[in-house]
């Protein structure tokens, strides 16, 4: 059984199982909101969040975080895991989610409550709507939206620990790649090894593009087989204790024309300029301008086709954008990506994606792969 | 190189690549159900429904289905694909998606537009509206919830094949399990070896369950290790042509305690007798209610805490629901689950889950593992 899970149980109930004030900490952040927010208590519906904020790692249930309570609602399928996960909160089940959240907040007598206006459907959000007489639901989402963007150190651990398991994985995976294995395969081995190292699962579906379909910044591996020559772009990464990794890497097959060692170059040098560019204080937006411009310069900028980056940790895409339209600003703590590309359609693509964790006077590159060029 | 994918490309190709006149006939369907819906065009924003309807894969965009235009909405890094993939509509590139909605909508000379109510969240919903002057959007989720019920030869046979390539590597699987395997392990091994048997991905998340975790319905496996006298259930599935499969064996370990035996033969029973109630016209909670009945009669009413089963096909969740609260009836062509079980907190557990094809006058179980007790 070549799949032998590597890790190491006791490492990893350390570092998944956060201090129980870790979790106060966070429902002691929230309702010291409550007041700017103008609600007596905030509803969740976004699992990420409630993870956060008490542990619950199920992938359905609503939470209620007010001055005097804290009430997490689940179904009959999850109460068993929510009373052994659950900090510092109340379980309530319900049937069905509507009259479940209907009556918590009626016994509560609330009056005006926050709610995740980006975590409900449209429909979902009328029929609590005309449930709740007299109740005032209000949007808070663009308030708390960055609410898990800085992390703490157990959290940066295992991110890192993430990376690491990762990139061990993609080592022993390019051992294996050579003209005439298909992109499905080295998705396929690649997810393995990350599983055999030690993740809990992987971050997205891997992709592994290779020649023309390295033109598509989100292709899903197909049956294509490497050739000589190719450019393979593999974007991949694995989550430890809900933490995700998540990186991207350009090889080229065999050999390479000027033309893709210059682009290469074009790309690696915007990575590096924005990687530099990365510290507390500084705009997502510069960041990103950073990167566009240097791309732009060469006379690629219509090639670069989405942002230069965002935020990861218990989802691989969460706050900050680094992108022309984010107004936000980086803080020390925040772990984010640097993703620029080149796209030319129906030739090839290349992409370099690092993660950084942001200091006070710089950033940390967490441990990955080495972003050179490298021939395989 | 154990993972070498077998799947046969040429027929993935065939199965996978619905004819053209598929899409247009599906397009057809929602054209005739445009005056009922009282709205001149409908906004999708569910990505299974937008494959269903034009066979674009990829994991953002918004399409438009009017009378005389069908338009895909993406951004950037879709638009290569999107020229590839998409059968009968226009591409159009957006950079800020509800820019590019409300200058779509503004063009076609638009008043009245259906929207998919359920799969977009109220934050953008209220974005969209606020820049919609004049055109009234409509929530129509639950008129065209659906529309994938009912499938056709073509999607029957890339299910088939779903759960032929799933059950083939459970079967392997199984020759590894022994007391000592963790549950991590087991899933590990069950996924690659469906990776390997020509899945594209896993429908979900695997669930190995052993001893007390199998007591929670939607356990995460963890590093609990295999011990004789355990019930294991295993719920797995997988993807092909972008169809899911999904099914639930539960097996023993070694050896087996008379209530153990016992409680099996009642979730086996309800499991038979729901199948043996499946045909065209009968209505889901009907289904839902003989299997429940039987666990109930049992005395152990309160540990089915799920409903007994739901539709599947680009989803591994999809309508009808079977349970008490569906209103819905079965028809000829849906593609089901059966999934009653019995959960005792701190102690153990059983699911059986297989998935059948609803036919005029009965039904076919899917071809999968066969479900009697088996004792590993």
């Amino acid at each position: 059984m070549a799949g032998k899970s590597k890790q190491d149980e006791e490492t990893f109930r350390i570092l998944a199982d956060a201090p129980v004030n870790f979790y106060s900490g966070r429902i002691s952040c929230i309702r010291s909101k409550l007041v700017d927010l103008e609600v007596e208590a905030v509803l969740f519906f976004d699992m990420k969040n409630i993870r956060y904020l008490i542990g619950f790692s199920g992938s359905d249930g609503v939470l209620l975080v007010g001055e005097s309570r804290v009430v997490l609602m689940v179904d009959g399928r999850y109460v068993t895991q929510a009373k052994g996960e659950a900090r510092g909160a109340e379980i309530f089940e319900y049937s069905d989610k509507i009259d479940g959240i209907v009556e918590v907040m009626t016994d509560s007598g609330l009056q005006t409550v926050g709610f995740e206006s980006v975590a409900i459907n449209f429909d979902h959000c009328l029929s609590l709507k005309n449930r709740l007489d007299g109740l005032e639901l209000r949007p808070v989402s663009k308030e708390i939206g960055s609410l898990r963007a800085i992390k703490d150190q157990n959290e940066i651990e295992l991110i890192k620990k993430a990376v690491e398991i990762s990139s061990q994985a993609l080592i022993s995976t390019l051992e294996l790649v050579r003209p005439g294995m298909s992109e499905r395969d080295i998705a396929l081995e690649l997810e393995y090894r990350m599983r055999g190292e030690g993740a809990e699962k992987v971050s997205f579906e891997t992709i592994v593009a290779s020649g023309r379909n390295a033109a598509l910044p989100h292709a899903t591996p197909g049956f294509r087989k490497i050739e000589l020559g190719d450019f393979v772009v593999i974007d991949y990464g694995a989550v430890y204790g809900g933490y995700h990794s998540d990186e991207t890497c350009t090889f080229v097959v065999g050999n390479i024309t000027d033309r893709q060692r210059e682009v290469y170059g074009i790309v690696k040098d915007a990575h590096d300029r924005a990687v530099d560019s990365v510290r507390a204080g500084v705009a997502c937006e510069e960041v990103d301008r950073i990167a566009r411009n240097h791309i732009e310069s060469a006379g690629l900028g219509k090639y670069f086709s989405h942002g230069t980056g965002h935020g990861v940790g218990l989802d691989v895409h969460e706050a900050p954008r680094i992108s022309a339209e984010s107004d936000s600003y980086l803080e020390a703590g925040m772990v984010i990506t640097i993703e620029p590309g080149i796209y030319i359609p129906d030739l090839w693509g290349v992409r370099i994606e690092s993660m950084v964790l942001v200091e006070e006077n710089g950033c940390e590159i967490l441990a990955g792969m080495p972003k050179d060029l490298r021939i395989l």
